[in-house]
């Protein structure tokens, strides 16, 4: 079968690999749509960094591995003692494994494992390729008339409903989103489905604006060219957003997260960093600021963000911005990314195409 | 009467000026025993900063401004339209002011004012001075039998009080504290009287892990001989401390402080800040830590301070050091605090004396 493998900085194949064998407790799927992320590219550019050289902890998966952790597919076989789940079903996948004995895990907290993997990224299953096993908890069962394509947005939204249910939502008029890429525009998305009022977006693409209002950004500014938080301060009555969700990576939008809340606000980083920020930390003091991480999703996102579709309450087909197909992935996917990252949010492989 | 003034860098002078006047709404007390902050040392020695050199925005102050705002005294006159205060009553002054408008105030948190003022910092009214008169509802009432020495710890303890309040102390168990400065060593009887088991302090100077031992540390570690973070995680199963305490106000203690937490763990930032620090972003994220500030106190907090060291709840009084007279506020007071740090925790100068 075909699997598109990363084999190396800048150096994504798509070979040709045995199929998957369907254990006990997995389903084996037949992937429809797969989305391409922020992560993957990242070790496109500047990779190996996550993806393993050495077996990994939790998955004995290595270089090379097969991509793919955000995507939708159709069960084709299922595994001795998997209840819940039949041949025919559509699915989501839910990435993260976890090792269960790691203080993180002891602690409740599976997503924050210390020996974290990912299918699609740290295995070597991943939904790029023409069937893929997962254990059978991870295959997240879509409603009938859930469209496949759709399905492949589920994962990154689950991390931006995480990220939102880590922020004081309930008690937010105002929230301020810096950076307005996918995970931005998801957060942008949930905070309008979740009845936050006033939803500030600050991203230096005038396209990605235009895709933020269509999303549901109320306001958005750029910041090459406006004061962001002059601006958030007085559509705040000068206090500034209540919560606040940092999806840069950069200073800049840190800065921005942290200077466009009010005093005992809270900034939720959900961005991956590179380099270390530097925070005000006398600002932190001075204001009573409070700062928190969000990492990937917890149990009951899936489902959440599966009913919020299904219900209307989230229409993310606006963030698709292409659909190539598999032998495509590298040139229509990961190089147009990178050369037109403006013109695109999400570029979905459609397997079957 | 006599005023112990601060008139910029390296200058402190006890000054010859007039009494002030008892109006409408205020008392005028007799200063007992006044305390010497870390920030009076900071304006000594690097000042002015915080210490106005113009008109201050909220108390007009400014250079020469009468220094001390940890302090404890007797009522001596009783200002019109005051209630529940008499002359002859002991008090311990809370001495942040704030102007009740800005959006700090407005959201109820006058502690976090953008005009913050203090007695004896940003006012020429100030504790080292034989009368001051202060708005009657900043002087708090002490027990008869509270000693006045005693007196002058409210301040620093409701800093450590309203700092610990800010954190999940409820749930636990296990707490670190980076500095065992004045405000650390505050935090740590704080901690003990709120009934956390584990009281961890890490702190450079010998002397001053002594300190922490009398005043409530079940475990101390001195960082330049023993690696901090590696003994937390074993003293908690590998997890991390429940909460930590940020009370060194440099880099090195801010890693401890957030490298010493579990996941979801919360690190209180009380100190201040010459250089802003960096902070592990990817960190944060990848543990869903959390990060606030405290600044200084609230309503209440003076309050329940007299009320934990009356019961007996909190016992301070290892924290006093030294006690001088005016005269002696520059010699033995700001000069001994810098070159004998590690013998001194807080030096009380005995107005009376």
């Amino acid at each position: 079968m075909r699997a598109a493998r990363f084999h190396g900085r800048g150096d994504i194949r798509v070979d040709q690999i045995d199929e998957p064998v369907c254990e006990e407790g997995q389903v084996k799927i037949r992937p429809a749509f797969v989305g391409i992320c922020g992560s993957d590219l990242h070790e496109y550019l500047a990779g190996p960094i996550v993806v393993p050289t050495t077996p990994h902890a939790l998955t004995g998966g290595q270089l090379p591995v097969t991509l793919g952790h955000e995507f939708s597919g159709t069960i084709e076989e299922v595994g001795q003692g998997v209840i819940g789940l039949k041949v025919g079903d559509r699915v989501a996948v839910k990435p993260n494994l976890s090792d269960g004995n790691c203080s993180s895990c002891a602690f409740g907290r599976p997503n924050c494992c210390r020996n974290l993997g990912f299918i699609g990224f740290s295995s070597n299953a991943g939904g790029l390729s023409d069937y893929v096993v997962v254990p059978a908890k991870h295959a997240i069962s879509l409603p009938d008339t859930f469209p496949l394509d759709i399905g492949a947005l589920v994962e990154p939204l689950t991390v931006a409903w995480h990220a939102v249910d880590r922020s004081p939502v309930q008690t937010a008029k105002t929230a301020l989103v810096v950076g307005g890429g996918p995970i931005g525009l998801a957060v942008v998305q949930v905070l309008k489905a979740r009845g936050v009022k006033t939803i500030i977006v600050a991203e230096v693409s005038d396209q990605r604006c235009v895709y933020a209002q269509t999303l549901g950004a109320t306001h958005v500014f750029n910041p090459l060219t406006e004061n962001v938080v002059a601006n958030v301060r007085s559509l705040t009555g000068h206090a500034g957003a209540d919560i606040s969700f940092e999806c840069s990576g950069v200073q800049a939008g840190f800065d921005t997260a942290m200077n466009g809340i009010r005093v005992r606000g809270t900034t939720v980083i959900v961005s991956l960093w590179e380099k270390k920020p530097v925070i005000d930390a006398f600002d932190v003091v001075s204001y009573e600021k409070h700062v928190l991480g969000a990492a990937i999703c917890e149990d009951g996102d899936f489902e959440a963000v599966i009913d919020a579709i299904a219900s209307g309450k989230i229409n993310p087909e606006p963030m698709i911005t292409s659909k190539i197909r598999m032998e495509e992935v590298e040139e229509k996917g990961f190089k147009a990314l990178i050369s037109e990252r403006d013109k695109h949010v999400k570029i979905l492989i459609d397997i079957e195409a």
